[in-house]
């Protein structure tokens, strides 16, 4: 059953925070963690923003645009409007309710907080029961070099142009010193399950597993009789369900398939689930060493998120249960 | 002809910002420079935070609220209180619109302009054509000591407590060290009238006074042979119309009356105007060497500020002919 395995859920944005949701419908509080990503943070008009964890958070909350995934319902934009009219940049799609996370977020960073402590207030206040972990405490900073504008910060390149410029690589600006976040490895170490959500294994994951000691505890896990580490394939027939990342790996010289997402995950993964239209990946998928699951990966409604919980789960116990037997 | 007269205000909040919009009224723009006490700005979520400036600037350009004088009008309040659903300090009104104001302004400080380029940028943008400037670009901070609750940064008295503790002092921190604006000696030298607006003289018109050479100037202008230098009493009948000054007189040991305006301002002044009500004061305001003008100060409606400043103006008038005669 699993009402009593303990769950590790690694989530980037809106992708990441559907599945999560998904777990959250299903598990016992207590028994799921959700780590997020932090690597896409930066600072705008002096403000700390973090925009992966607002997304999880909202969206486990129930206080998320159900239309876009990011951002929360019934927003207002007066104050950024007012920005734009200033001559100030209006491109990053600051919401007034948004806002108030980010102003307090500062403060309390401002007076000496962690990021985890600010986290678990505002999921307290939020009524967010699971444990929701930034990745780091530490400042980490993704940039993206691209052929046409140099190297940009990840938002820039993200939301003020569109994913337009062709990508060369990344830069984690920050990763060897910092420290996944307190508890972090502590969580992975005890999980019966670690799930790498769908989410962008560029920018979304790899800053979380890059962190020190992070890859290794997953790998070990990966390798234990007793844990299953799973991923969700954010491909699906050679496009990403939002964002770039379909673009990023033919930028990137690699054909955008379910294939190439568990190529990336290489030794760190027991099984991994494919969408029914790649089914004929599953091959090359076990292939790599990870148990395929073919299933509807699709989350369009609340009632999807539940049900592709559910049969990750499931799945995660039949390779629980394998292992027991070896 | 007042419209050939080149006029300086010296204002603090929503009394100055009255006067200071009846005199844009009245007056070409290039005759009219506001100066305006940057002393009460504070840092507030990590945003810098002018609330003289924005009251001023808002007045001036037709956006401010009508019914408080500060803020907006059709102002939403959605960051703040999400701020506070978060644990945060909700008691500065932040409404959303005027945080488009502080994000841009904190914005472009960091990018390294000064508050006089900032606020240069935001009138035009908000089609304010009278020259407004900060009275410096350099922080300088009003701090109040109280019985209570000892030394409070203005903000924190006047909003969060309400102006309810007692008052023993005040210190603006930084004040020594900083420079009047660029273009503000100047403006005073040049000018035919300098107006002090009804403000608080402790925490309004005094900071501005007291930032180096200002003090000098201006008593230079009162006994010049070639200019008026007036002020308009912000108390009425005993009373502030608003704001703490009677209350503040009263704990300083002073009886709040328009005489005792008139005296802190001695040396300073050719002209003062009180309320018709206080008609029996008007001959202790002369004993204090300057003319008296008696009228109707009160400006309840956007026609009194009009003719306020055109009383004030003539009064100018009246004084400069008669030095001339001299």
């Amino acid at each position: 059953m699993h009402d009593s395995m303990k769950v590790v859920a690694l989530a980037g944005g809106v992708g990441g925070a559907k599945l999560a949701h998904g777990l959250a419908q299903l598990l016992p509080p207590e028994n799921l963690t959700v780590i997020v990503n932090t690597g896409d943070d930066f600072e705008h008009f002096g403000l700390r923003i973090s925009p992966d964890l607002d997304t999880v958070c909202y969206t486990l909350a129930g206080l998320a645009n159900p239309d876009t995934g990011w951002g929360r319902s019934g927003e207002s934009w007066n104050a950024i409007e007012n920005v734009s009219r200033l001559g100030g940049p209006g491109w990053f799609h600051l919401g007034d309710q948004d806002l108030g996370t980010h102003l307090e977020r500062t403060r309390r960073l401002q007076m000496g907080q962690s990021l985890s402590e600010v986290t678990r207030a505002f999921c307290q206040a939020w009524n967010v029961q699971a444990a929701v972990l930034p990745m780091s405490d530490d400042q980490v900073m993704t940039w993206v070099e691209t052929e046409e504008m140099g190297w940009l910060q990840f938002q820039s390149y993200f939301v003020e142009h569109h994913c337009e410029p062709r990508v060369r690589r990344f830069a984690m600006k920050g990763l060897e010193q910092a420290h996944p976040a307190p508890g972090l490895i502590e969580a992975i170490e005890k999980a019966d399950v670690v799930v790498f959500c769908p989410s962008n294994p560029w920018v979304s994951i790899n800053p979380i597993l890059d962190l020190p000691q992070v890859r290794d505890h997953v790998a070990r896990k990966a390798k234990q009789s007793s844990g299953a580490t799973v991923a969700v394939s954010p491909i699906i027939g050679g496009q990403a369900v939002k964002g770039p990342l379909a673009k990023l790996y033919q930028e990137l010289g690699i054909p955008p398939t379910a294939t190439a997402v568990a190529e990336q995950y290489e030794g760190l993964l027991s099984g991994f689930v494919l969408d029914q239209v790649d089914e004929n990946q599953a091959e090359r998928v076990a292939a790599l060493g990870m148990q395929p699951l073919v299933t509807d990966t699709l989350m369009k409604s609340a009632g999807d998120r539940r049900r592709l919980a559910e049969e990750v789960m499931a799945f995660c116990e039949r390779i629980l249960g394998e292992q027991s037997l070896l």
